[in-house]
């Protein structure tokens, strides 16, 4: 079997499971945030009981338009922090103590190996760089969950990838990830579940590995995961303390397909308007004059990709027509980078640098867009109007090349930079 | 005469002004945001005239809601940046370069003694502490002055308010002014100029005077004036680089009013909802449960002010019902705050660390209140509705009140903590 039908078969009690086949699976962890928890939470009342199934296995992340962005959003905090304090879930986590969710669940030890975790957000997927099955569902599969501890499964098929070869300099997971998309387009894996792997990923740092699964989604996949190696054991020690089963495919498991890359000569991607598969390299992208470059956000906000951005404007400003807005996952990465003197560079570099929020990655606040303004984003999606105004238009990278051209003022290769 | 005479006389041409003459006054500075600028700017097109008076004289400043909270907003600061560019406008101040107007415009030098700032926000005043004439401004006054770079006045009164006494600890500016307003009222020094002075006044550093003019206003004052002296001459020596001339009142000056208040034995101070008026010693306003703490602003957002709260934080946390949300003024202040380990007390402590913006002190964004939400907060207006929901409520005290505060959970004295 592969990884998924292993996990979906371990938690319905089956010893076997074939793509295709429906299962109600136990689920290991339940988040919603404050656009998708308010929604499941009145789908929840109505089923009429009074607690949740396992008041430890339900995250409530309020994330998204917090700091409360206005009088709604305030309400739809207040909303998910009644109903925490209500069901004595030990999983909310307020402004301040709070990041962004997909960054901040693995943090906190709530993602391990083998388990199943749903979320009413798309890139819930994120936790399949720890050997986790994590998908997104809708709010109210939430709802139903937060009252049973099951969902419903269609086992999915299973892509596996294999990438080969070295990476050059300033490519990363985020490259990697768009240029597969390129490769299969947003619907080159709907519904099914992605393995990646190959030499290549295995001397991927875990931070990549998330970038990366983060974006299974935007090829559509169900979830996008990674084997379990010495890289997530270490990863893990210091946050899971329960014990848990890593998971690996069989020698002889049936894939839907297998693809192969060579990647040792791939570029920096951009992916260009309006869809993530629009990817070319970095190259191709030049001349074209940004109005601002956001780095951070639950695909690129992890310690890696500040030091990468941090490698990047050392003694170098921001130019003038640009406004770079920088998002930490996390408080906790907000604390090492601040130790690390990471914020001390960005803020020196005429950056903005902003308490973790999902923010302008989705049009939300802190960075929305004008008509006609273009953005170089490390967040994943790009469609129309996802940052602002639909005559807007966001160009996704990796933080090494949206760093330099916040440096430049148009979309620039680092080494155009350093 | 007294010191807005003064100034008033000097860019007038006038040796002698008496209160309720109206004069036709040169400014030294125009400030526009994000919020006024865009209106000043459509009047100002239908003048007809394709440059400003003085490209040097003119600061934009988009703090309110930036970075941009939604598309309304982002077109309004692409209006204001488009303008700058065309006008050539030396003083604009881009996101990540930029803070809170009152802060940032001290900051930057473009304040000195003896002249005169109107302002499209009313805590313009705020640069009274620097013995300028400060004052908030309608749009279209700020419209006509931008071409003309003259402003009409009607001279005001002037109420002398003499400070005695050696304050108590944890008593600041910002108890200072609260406390006057409490005596006077929010109507107390209608369209006068208020001058502060007295022992108490010699004591107190620059950051502190600002935070008491910046307030002026919400006693009803045209502006607030304080003496030049040694803290002056040293504040103003690493910034301003051009002449000025420090202005002081006559001897036989004529006061509309001359208050004394001995505040020897005044306690940190609370202003009750609605008003700034409703002011009481915090040891009445115990067992107020607060949801959110707010810390910053143009009011209390400056260095000193973050060292005080941070003082509070150390080995302490933000209590898990409160949402304490830290605002440094300026991207200097900022930095300063990160190199003497204030922003790490803060984030360790639990709170969120927003880049500079206005944010909730105007229920703009970044701390929006929900419906019976109740806010401790520095800034300078406890209005209905004015942090959010109408039924909502804002205290308003000093930062090391508010810091105590957002430990315990309600409205506490520093020394509950210390």
């Amino acid at each position: 079997m592969t990884i998924v039908e292993k996990i979906l078969a371990s938690h319905s009690n089956k010893s076997k499971l074939n793509p295709g086949e429906i299962v109600n699976a136990k689920v290991d962890l339940i988040l919603g945030n404050d656009v998708t928890a308010p929604v499941a939470i009145n789908e929840f009342r109505k089923i009429g009981i009074n607690k949740v199934f396992d008041i430890d296995k339900i995250a409530l992340v309020p994330d998204h338009f917090t700091p409360n962005k206005d009088i709604k959003s305030a309400e739809n905090s207040l909303l998910i922090r009644n109903f925490a304090k209500e069901m004595q879930i030990t999983n909310y986590f307020e402004v301040g103590r709070v990041g962004i969710e997909h960054c901040l669940l693995p943090e906190k030890g709530l993602v391990a190996p083998g388990e199943i975790i749903i979320g009413a957000d798309s890139h819930t997927c994120t936790y399949g760089a720890l050997n986790a099955l994590a998908t997104g569902v809708g709010s109210t599969d939430i709802a139903a969950a937060m009252a049973t501890g099951f969902l419903w499964f269609r086992v999915p098929e299973t892509i596996k990838i294999i990438y080969k070869g070295k990476l050059k300099p300033w490519v990363s997971g985020k490259d990697l990830i768009l240029y597969t998309i390129g490769q299969i387009g947003v619907d080159g894996a709907l519904y099914k579940s992605i393995e990646f792997s190959g030499e290549t990923i295995k001397n991927l740092s875990i931070d990549s590995r998330m970038t990366m699964a983060n974006m299974a989604i935007e090829a559509g996949a169900k979830c996008g995961l990674f084997e379990y190696d010495d890289k997530t054991k270490e990863y893990l020690e210091a946050r899971v303390t329960r014990d848990y089963s890593p998971i690996a495919s069989d020698k002889d498991s049936i894939y839907d397909k297998i693809l192969e890359f060579d990647v040792s000569n791939i570029e920096p991607q951009i992916a260009f308007p309006h869809l993530p598969e629009n990817t070319r390299p970095v190259q191709e992208a030049k001349n074209i004059k940004i109005d601002q470059a956001v780095i951070g956000s639950c695909t690129n906000g992890r310690i890696e990709d500040l030091r990468i951005a941090a490698q990047i404007f050392k003694d170098h400003k921001v130019h003038p027509d640009v406004r770079c807005i920088i998002f930490p996952g996390t408080q906790e990465i907000y604390i090492n980078a601040l130790k690390e003197g990471l914020i001390e560079i960005f803020i020196n570099a005429g950056a903005a640098v902003s308490t973790p929020t999902c923010g302008p990655c989705l049009g939300g606040h802190m960075g929305v867009l004008a008509k006609g303004e273009k953005a170089i984003s490390t967040t994943n999606r790009n469609f129309v109007g996802r940052m602002g105004h639909p005559q807007s238009e966001v160009y996704l990278s990796n933080p090494a090349v949206a760093a330099a051209s916040a440096i430049k003022g148009y979309i620039a290769h680092p080494e155009e930079v350093l």
